[in-house]
């Protein structure tokens, strides 16, 4: 077996494990425990998750990103609804048919520079609705937090958010896939970011962030939990040795890893932007305010770079690339980087 | 948090992991890697799959059980299909409407003394559809090896099965969450009992068997290879971090490490049915074939049996518990177990 | 063309259309009106409606009656939902996947001697549910009045049924493809076999009794006007020009012209078991409580039968064929009906 | 009851019923005929659509246009799969969450002034497509004809994009709600806009142009007859009294009454189009292609114009009212609504 020396950027899905995650989980694997969450690593990680997110927080660990959204989302919605979200998110663009199947819902987009969503947008969409029967009904919004362009909602960006979709009536899930590099970015503890502006229910990420695999779904409104506890099971997501899923969330959230791990990359990030600038003189496409970077270059040398180097071809035609780093980038990944494209570019 | 001292019996997803699969996930810890299988772990194990099940197998990883059986069957029907398996089937009573919202089949269930179904039924079921509209159509055959009720179909049954649904032009799918101790029993080869006899799609279960998580689709029938793929990832069930899935199904496909497995499950079984019969004259309820005992109690007894002892209630009316080996169970445990049921019941 | 000279007793959907109710067709074809139910005919309909079922009742008409049936179900049902019904029920065995398709729901099937469920069976599944979310939750009982085996249910059985549902949580929907018939049986209002229960959603059926085509789901529960209304238009089932749904519907209901109509065929079953007992002394399978009559023949001659006669083969294994009057079966009909197995089974 | 007096232009689905359309009806509902199709109305419709269509045309009646369209995308789609269709297709602003519930689909819109797709756009997107597992499949394409902004797609149009599907391997589905319109207007058959071009499946409206109710589905790729068909009944789209349906089809498509009946509408669409002109100065928003006429007027008169007049406010902020005409529509009804918009506008 060829050994794994791929490192790269082309997304933080593609870094290892962090050590005290697997040292959890071989902690986890000793002995016996009750399956389907019934188990103490579970019960730990529940209490754990209420000093995180508030006394009103439920846990739900689910197997990966996709499986939170869709059962979130499909926890919310009924089989006549809408999800409002930005024409960028991965709900949209990289989850297949998924919200369709799993979660039964019609998926709206809406523009967003910069991968945000404009409160203005989301107003007009909800107060367009007639409620007439012929429209499936715009029932929630989803807002990626950090986004998919590396970019990070402010928290008086969310709760204007969250009131325009709680004055219609629409629920608000928050994909949270890298939600503590959202919070590393900004110095705000996680509640600050969903809990403190009435957001309904979180899809926690643990993979992109130091975990083997694993996510959480993290429920703030208590009238959703039955029902995602119910569709966890209906759309595959319900582990039965749960407290592998549990122990990497707990490790994580124990003494703030995850912003431990979510701040190295985004340091990264800046650093990797900040050599970008000073060696190649260019300009990163979005604000890089979590953990990537994308990077302008002549639509011609985009097949050049990505053969070359591990990062991602995000627009071929545009001519953008995308750099992501994780928690286990080194300076010799970001030195490397830079180095291969002087060479290709320079 | 309290320590993990809940040994028993209630279920196989109730053990540990062994150490050889831990070894292999912190062996996968290192380094970055392709996401999504792109990974050397993964194309290890599909080269392994191939000569276990066969030149024309590929093997899908996916998280769980319930994931395996739902895409594989999905991959299989379309909108308007029925999905035929034992009244005790998994998919028919412990998947809540998994295959209904994800598989979008219809169920229909065959009466299954032993927890097999019969050859003369399945012929009939199909023989009877007139190709109406009106009825979901029966086109796939749903088999459980070994069984729900801890029963072992033999090749001699498989072959007859799989000519039944072939002949009429149905599908035929194994929930091979306990596979493993079925060839174990049999002494036979995983391919003996699937890729032999014409299986179309095959769930390979790892997570019972010494895995902290994870099974795999195990697709025999190339046509369905794009459309289990696609579906893996449209049902959630497609990991990113792919390797460590991977790296567990490899574990316990090098070495036949899953016959060693589930022959210590196996052979536990034997030996509490043994001692059930030598020290509280119990005779199982059905025929210990796998890693499976069901005993019959006094029904007023099954209260306080499962409230002392780590038993299932698996049907407390008629007074029946079910007692499951692991590959990590102990001659202590499995002493316990006797000495409580002589305790309470003797 | 050929002429439609195939009068039979095949199914009460082979009939033609009642000519009050032509004529209130012909009647709203003239001149315009608002589209989607906001017409003076739906609005009469309506307040007949509310007459007819009682002040909280909301009628809303759809195309047909398995649309009734699903609409219905999937209004009152989650994604993780089960409904009870009988194992002859049409929803069970005549909708192809149209109740997993459209209503989201898992079907579980009970025995029903003579098409009826029992309540003990009932409340033995309610009261065996745990709750586990691994179990799809009954959280419906559907019943079929008059059954698909010609029988009714008496209205101390629906109060029981009511009740056992209710009991546990679950709601209760009464598929009146064929209520009339049960009425004009029973000599009751439509009333008295649904809203004086408890009853949550009624389909009440037109097409088989006299209409062209067109049922309504009529909702007793409020709570669940707006998800029908709602889950009616998703489903496809929402008629554009409805008046010509709803003025076939009020035709029906205008003078009790339903109960006419019902009376009529119930009539002719009776004449029809009746000759069947004296001119060749069968006893009909189960007893004539409706329209339909079942006719015990012997197996050989199935086919022979319906060869040359217009019934149905219902079970040809067991000799089983189904005779349906309809409003509009004559005594001709039934005379020919008689001599023709008089010839070939006599 | 209120007499149905509201005359109008609010959509082509508040006119009444042709008399030829209901003789048909009439003549059909007498004597008994075998349900589901077996009639023999269907059996010469679907000659008759076989001349219309072609050789290998299969006519397969349902109750309404969404079900048409999502009958006949379920067909073609697969779990995992899209349809690209225009911003302003009915199917994915007017029919709720048919498509993503009963077909199963995502819904990815195109750009489309004027209510057209360009070519160029769909083939971008579909060459987009890189085949990954991650994005829904983009499987069809749908068209409407005449589209809702009253526009009409040229033979060379539609060349060119089901050249750009099939290019693809993407299917294509016509949505021809008033395909008739589009016939009538470019002066073609039916076929000359369908068959002609290798389209796959074509819903054929009758609804918006004199029938009371039913569309139908025209499958011209024969491979997609049985999906269509088992679908149909699957999505309670199948109509038992079914000669009700055919009935009102046949009458259309008989010495081309669709023709008649769309140039008529068309015809009263390019009168009021003129007479707006020449009255208040008015230019259509849209090019006035087939029987739709889309008024600017300032977005403050929005309000008093349609509570006078019988006219749809299509889009309030812009300033943009829609009206249609029907078969039926007559030069009184034209000239009150110009006389009215004088009176409010002028």
């Amino acid at each position: 077996m060829a050994p794994m020396t791929t490192r790269g950027f082309t997304s933080d899905n593609a870094s290892g494990a962090h050590p005290a995650v697997l040292a959890a989980l071989a902690a986890a694997a000793e002995g016996h425990a009750p399956s389907y969450g019934a188990d103490p690593v579970t019960a730990a990680l529940d209490a754990r998750a209420r000093e995180v997110f508030g006394p009103d927080a439920t846990i739900l660990p689910v197997f990966n990103g996709t499986g939170a959204n869709v059962v979130a989302l499909g926890a919310m919605l009924q089989k006549w609804d809408a999800v409002l979200t930005s024409e960028h998110a991965h709900l949209a663009t990289d989850e297949s048919t998924a919200p369709q199947l799993v979660a039964g819902a019609a998926v709206r987009t809406l523009p967003a520079p910069d991968g945000k969503v404009d409160v203005a947008d989301v107003a007009a969409v909800l107060a367009a609705d007639d409620g007439s029967v012929h429209h499936a009904r715009p029932a929630a919004l989803s807002l990626t937090q950090s986004t998919e362009l590396g970019t990070v909602y402010r928290p008086e960006e969310l709760a204007g958010l969250v009131a325009a979709a709680h004055g219609h009536g629409a629920s608000v899930h928050v994909d949270g896939a890298r939600l503590a590099n959202a919070a590393a970015r900004l110095g705000t503890s996680l509640a600050a970011l969903t809990t403190a502006h009435g957001v309904d229910v979180v899809s926690f990420g643990a993979t992109k962030n130091g975990a083997l695999f694993g996510d959480a779904i993290v429920v703030l409104d208590p009238a959703l939990v039955e029902p995602v506890a119910r569709l966890r099971k209906a759309s595959t997501q319900l582990a039965s040795k749960m407290r592998f899923v549990s122990a990497q969330l707990l490790a994580l959230l124990t003494d703030e890893l995850w912003r431990t791990t979510a701040q190295h990359a985004n340091d990264a990030a800046d650093h990797l932007a900040a050599l970008l600038r000073s060696e190649l003189g260019l300009e990163p496409v979005h604000p890089v305010e979590a953990n990537a970077v994308f990077l302008p270059v002549p639509p011609a040398a985009v097949g050049a770079v990505t053969a070359q180097l591990p990062v991602l071809a995000w627009d071929r035609p545009a001519g953008v690339l995308r750099a992501v780093c994780s928690f286990d980038t080194t300076e010799e990944d970001v030195q490397a980087l830079v180095s291969g494209l002087v060479r290709i570019l320079g």
